[in-house]
């Protein structure tokens, strides 16, 4: 543990002290605005009456799953069957797996899962699907529930129309070893009218058929708060909203002000007058871009634009800042990055503090498993 | 060891079986490739006569670096003191680290790395760090050797000028604790006569001072194979070259199939005759595009485009592949990163293969320390 993210001492003897202490480059978490968040989105959902199911993609950490369950969530969204494990081994006893499962590998650990918690859940859009899970569970004491993914517009997985899911689920419910669970969608930011139409035309040929859907699933944190526009929906799934990113804060979901993630950064380099180099690179920040021309949002020096990065390096063109107050070498740079998700899966520790004592570090337990 | 990669045995029981037998998202590396890679680049290095000096960047395995100083290499290249450490722990003992150290905590940690190697490098390119350096180093036994670093033209860190470089190179020498050991640059791209005016003008500037630098470092590997264009260089150092990728064979240093490293993936869905998802997202491939439009080249299948990513899925555009020969759900797909060393630094095992039969699986030691 100790040699992961401190050199010279054990974790624990982390709390208390400062994260401006700790060497970079570095991610933290901001516990007021992480239980911000948490309570802000649940809030939202309770008045709705909407069940929400967080996703843990986004922190891959059983604590955290736990007090998204206090506060209210009911249930949690994995993607991996890795992750399912790693919360099924915390006690958690409620997942949706939203990804299609292949291969006896994957099947073989899937029904070990099934066996060990209550109510395990995965998604299917093709026939192929359906028959590699009813191969597996076909003749178990346990049947495994499958929802049918339905691409409402968000262009990934997902059958293309309502008829599609109609026989799709007629498939499921007649085939070996599985129990039709309902509906899910991971839809495209704001095409809430077009997932509600999209899903209530499908709920409407099933009921014709005396099939009743026990979830229609909804998700997506970018136009959460429109989730009530989906009437359609028994629950709605998120992930990055319990961290939020600039992404999030563009789309319009929170404020920068509600980022809980910064990565710490320090200044290593400042070779020209506009140009500062930092110790934070694609391999802490990551490369994702998502719409943005740049790496992530400097927070103590907003002017400036992290253009470039190579893997332990950070380019910033300091060029509107003011030259007065232009960054050092060793002075810190806070980022709040593009997209926190896979931030979080490059550690295998997170930082949290409050106003900069540190509270915990958490093992980012789910991380680091190829499947 | 066992739940890192494969759920249901140790991962010694994998040697012999075949990497088709392996679940997916999975980056595998061809033992074949991986040897003609490293004896190609050292063939040429010995033929020029300058010293190699792999970077382990890429790798992050103390094994391969093993073979690669084998093969003729001469010291080692790290990015990061925990990287110098693992390779430490592995019993070599001449590494240079490319990288500015600032901070109690990071000096701290290399004064203890200087005293169990024989010789450590490091690089520095302002007087804030040489003075961080000398404080810690100053009154110790063992002086710490610093090599300037040079902006040849890469536009990353180092001074900016062959006088900048002496000025530095005279604070070195006169800093308690330090020894001045020469010149570095990280040069950009087909640079090397810009490289070479620089670097000659330095050393001529030093040896007018009687000041002679132990090592004159040039590195990169796009365009390696011009290494003998920079006579002053007495040393290359390279990292991406000992598995290659798709940014590599762009620049001519290789070919495609040069590239030692594949990711395997599996589709899980078909939504529609032109779209195939596949397992492979962010949290597998990178969201490096180094240029790209998309996410990598799919060997098996090369009029597929690779055209978004979310963390888990890759969305893949079969609109130029044959309708016939288009993949079907659990079909396998083999992708060539666009940048192999970030992938290596998602996951903490490798697995090696000859013909596709399963070698070794290394830990990727290096991998997952914060600094």
């Amino acid at each position: 543990m100790d040699k992961k993210l401190h050199k010279l001492a054990p974790n624990t003897s982390l709390v208390g002290s400062f994260i401006t202490q700790l060497s970079t480059p570095l991610p933290v978490i901001d516990e007021d605005r992480l239980e911000n968040n948490i309570t802000r989105v649940q809030s939202y959902m309770d008045k709705i009456g909407k069940a929400f199911r967080p996703h843990i993609k986004t922190h891959k950490i059983p604590a955290i799953a736990t007090r998204q369950a206090e506060a209210g969530a009911q249930g949690l969204n994995c993607q991996k069957i890795s992750e399912a494990d790693v919360f099924a081994d915390a006690g958690f006893q409620d997942i949706l797996i939203t990804f299609s499962i292949l291969g006896p590998e994957k099947l073989e650990e899937l029904a070990v899962l099934n066996g060990r918690i209550d109510d395990l859940k995965v998604v299917a859009d093709s026939a192929t699907t359906v028959s590699g899970l009813s191969g597996m569970f076909g003749g178990k004491d346990k049947a495994l529930k499958v929802l049918v993914e339905c691409d409402t517009g968000g262009g990934r997985c997902g059958v293309q129309s309502a008829a599609e899911a109609f026989d799709l689920a007629c498939l499921i419910s007649g085939s070996d070893g599985l129990t039709f669970g309902g509906l899910l969608t991971y839809p495209k930011t704001d095409g809430e009218l077009e997932t509600e139409a999209f899903l209530s035309e499908a709920i409407g040929l099933l009921k014709a058929r005396g099939i009743t859907c026990g979830i229609v699933s909804n998700g997506g944190t970018p136009s959460l708060f429109n989730a009530h526009l989906v009437p359609s929906a028994t629950e709605h799934r998120a992930g990055t909203y319990v961290y939020n990113d600039r992404a999030m804060a563009r789309a319009g979901h929170c404020s920068l002000d509600d980022c809980a993630m910064e990565i710490l950064a320090t200044v290593v380099s400042r070779p020209t007058q506009t140009r500062a180099v930092i110790d934070a690179g694609s391999k802490a920040l990551t490369s994702d871009l998502l719409g943005f021309d740049d790496f992530g949002y400097v927070v103590n020096h907003p002017e400036a634009v992290i253009t470039g990065l190579s893997e332990e390096h950070g380019v910033l063109d300091l060029s509107k800042c003011d030259p007065d107050k232009r960054p050092q070498v060793g002075d810190r740079i806070r980022i709040i990055p593009n997209h926190t998700c896979v931030v979080s899966n490059l550690v295998d520790q997170m930082v949290f503090h409050k106003g900069g004592v540190i509270t915990r570090v958490e093992p980012v337990a789910a991380r680091g498993y190829v499947w």
